[in-house]
C-alpha cells in the first residue's frame, strides 16, 4: 500500500561539532520519505520556491518517491540555519519560511487514495486541511513540536483527536501534559483515544504505547553521530513506510515498525543533510535488526 | 554462592516532591544487600557509630544478611541529606561523615572465601584494601562516583584494574573518559580489560558491554517514582545477587542479571529508603521480568 507524507520542504544550513553544510535537503517530507522509500511506494506533498535545486527533486524521483504533490511557487524556498553544540538539541539561528508561509497543501488525485498518510510537524491547521483532502486513509499519523504545542495547542488537540499515530519526543509530551513521568503522562493523552502513542526518546530509543501493548526499542549504537537533523522524521518515515508495505497495523506489524522507524534514524544520524539515507542496502538493514534484536534478548 | 557487599552504612534524610524521610536506612552496602539478599547469601562491611538504631540490623539478620562484617565505631552514623527537585539528581544538603571518615574496612573470616565481592562506592583506597584482603574471589564488582573520578581518579584506575566489572553512571563515564559518545566512552574503557562495563542510564535502563557482548535493558515502567536514592545500589545488587545465585558469569547470567538489577532498582524507586526493598514476593520478581521481556520483544 502507498504512503503520503506532508510536510516541510527546506534548505538547511547546519553547523555541527563534525562539520558545517550549505543549503542543502531538508524538511520533514525530505527527511521521512527518503526512509520510508525502502520499504513502500511514497508520494509527498510540499511546496518549493523557483530556487529550489532540480537535482534534489531527481534524486526524488530516482528513489522512487512520487513529488507530484510538490507546488512550484514563486518565490523563494524556505530555509533552516541552525548549530549544534552538543548533536542533542539544535540551537536556530535563523528561519526564513519564504513560500512556506501560504502553504496550503494541495493532495493530487491520485495520491488520495493512499491508505496511509503521515503528516509531518507543519501547522496544525494544515495537518487538518490534508486529514479533510484525503479520501479515506486506514491509517493517520502526526508529528509535531513544542512551536505548536505553546503556539496552536487547540489545532493540535483537534488534530491528535483524528489521527491514529501521534509521534511526539519526550520533552514536547512533558510539555503538552504537564506531566514529568512519561507513563503518566502517556496515560494523561488517553483521552484522545489515540490507537498509538509514540515517545521518542531521542539517543535513549523509542516507546510505542496504547491500551494492549508497551514497547521499547533502544536506539541503534553509533560510535561516530554526524548530525541529528531530521532524525524524528526519519523515524516516523521508517515506521509508517513499514506499517504501509506490511499494509498492516497488528501488534507484531507495530513492534518491527518501531525498529525499522530506529533503524532508518541510525542510517540518518551517520552523515549530514540526506546522504545517509541514500544508498542503504536491504542487507545494512537486516544487519542492524539483527545487532538491536541480540542487544535486548535475555 | 556468596556475595560480600563493602559500602557505606548511612542514617539518610531526604526530600522528595512526594515526602520527607528523617534519618531513615541509607548507604550502598544496605540498598545492594536488600537487593541481592533475594537472590544470594550476603554478607555485608561497613561502619556504624554507637546511634546506629539496631531494629536496622535486626531487620538485616531477619532477611538473612549476614553483619558480622559491620563494625561498631566509637561516635556517631555517617549521615546523609538531600534534596531531589526531580527525583534524577539529588542536591547534597548536608554530610556528615562522621565514624566513616576513619574506615578501614575488616573483612571477617568466613566472608574471605566469598565467591563475589562488590565494592560499593566508597573511597577507592578503601576499595583496594578490600580486594587484598578478600582470598580468591571469582568474581569482583566496584561501582564510583564524580567525588573520586574527580578527587582520586588514579586510585580509581588502579581499582578498575583489578576489578572484573564497572559500574558507571552516563555521566560519571564521560567525566572519566573526556568522551560524550557513550560508545565511543566504552571502547576507551577497553585499555582496562574489564569483563564487563555497566553503564547505568537512569530511567532510560543500563547497558552491559564486552568484546562479545552488547546488551541493553530497559527500565521497568512505573507512573509514580518516590525516591530514587539507591537505585543505583540496589541495580548493582540485584546484578551481583543473581551471579552468585547462579554462580556463572556467562553470557546469558549478565543478560539476565541486568534484568534483575533493573529489577530490584524498580522495586527500591516506589518507596523512600528500604521500605520498597522490604517485602517483594518472587511472584512480583518473574511479573516484572516478564513485562520487561514483553516490552522489547519483536
Amino acid at each position: 500500500m502507498s504512503l503520503v507524507i506532508v510536510g516541510s520542504i527546506a534548505l538547511d544550513t547546519v553547523e555541527t561539532p563534525f562539520g558545517k553544510v550549505n543549503e542543502v535537503p531538508g524538511g520533514s517530507s525530505i527527511y521521512a520519505s527518503m526512509a520510508s522509500r525502502y520499504f513502500c511506494k511514497t508520494k509527498i506533498v510540499g511546496v518549493v520556491g523557483e530556487d529550489y535545486p532540480t537535482d534534489i527533486l531527481l534524486l526524488l524521483n530516482d528513489n522512487d518517491i512520487c513529488t507530484q504533490g510538490v507546488e512550484f511557487s514563486k518565490g523563494k524556498t524556505f530555509r533552516w540555519k541552525g548549530i549544534y553544540h552538543d548533536l542533542k538539541q539544535a540551537e536556530t539561528l535563523d528561519t526564513q519560511l519564504n513560500v512556506f508561509a501560504d502553504f496550503d497543501p494541495q493532495i493530487p488525485e491520485n495520491y488520495k487514495n493512499a491508505e496511509f498518510v503521515f503528516l509531518g510537524n507543519i501547522d496544525p491547521a494544515l495537518q487538518l486541511k490534508v486529514l479533510d483532502r484525503m479520501k479515506n486513509p486506514k491509517i493517520t499519523a502526526c508529528d509535531s513540536m513544542n512551536f505548536w504545542i505553546t503556539g496552536k495547542k487547540e489545532k493540535l488537540i483537534n488534530v491528535i483527536k483524528r489521527v491514529d499515530i501521534l509521534f511526539i519526543n519526550e520533552d514536547e509530551l512533558k510539555m503538552f501534559t504537564g506531566e514529568k513521568n512519561i507513563y503518566k503522562a502517556a496515560e494523561i493523552m488517553e483521552i484522545y483515544n489515540l490507537k498509538l502513542l509514540v515517545i521518542k526518546l531521542g539517543e535513549y530509543g523509542a516507546l510505542a504505547l496504547n491500551k494492549d501493548l508497551f514497547f521499547f526499542t533502544p536506539v541503534y549504537p553509533l560510535k561516530k553521530v554526524i548530525d541529528t537533523t531530521g532524525a524524528g522524521d526519519c523515524f516516523a518515515g521508517g515506521f509508517m513506510g513499514y506499517l504501509a508495505g506490511q499494509g498492516k497495523f497488528d501488534e507484531m506489524t507495530i513492534r518491527n515498525a518501531m525498529v525499522y522507524g530506529t533503524i532508518m534514524a541510525s542510517f540518518n544520524i551517520q552523515d549530514f543533510s540526506i546522504e545517509g539515507l541514500k544508498n542503504i542496502t536491504k542487507q545494512e538493514i537486516r544487519d542492524r535488526k539483527e545487532k538491536i534484536k541480540r542487544s535486548v534478548f535475555f
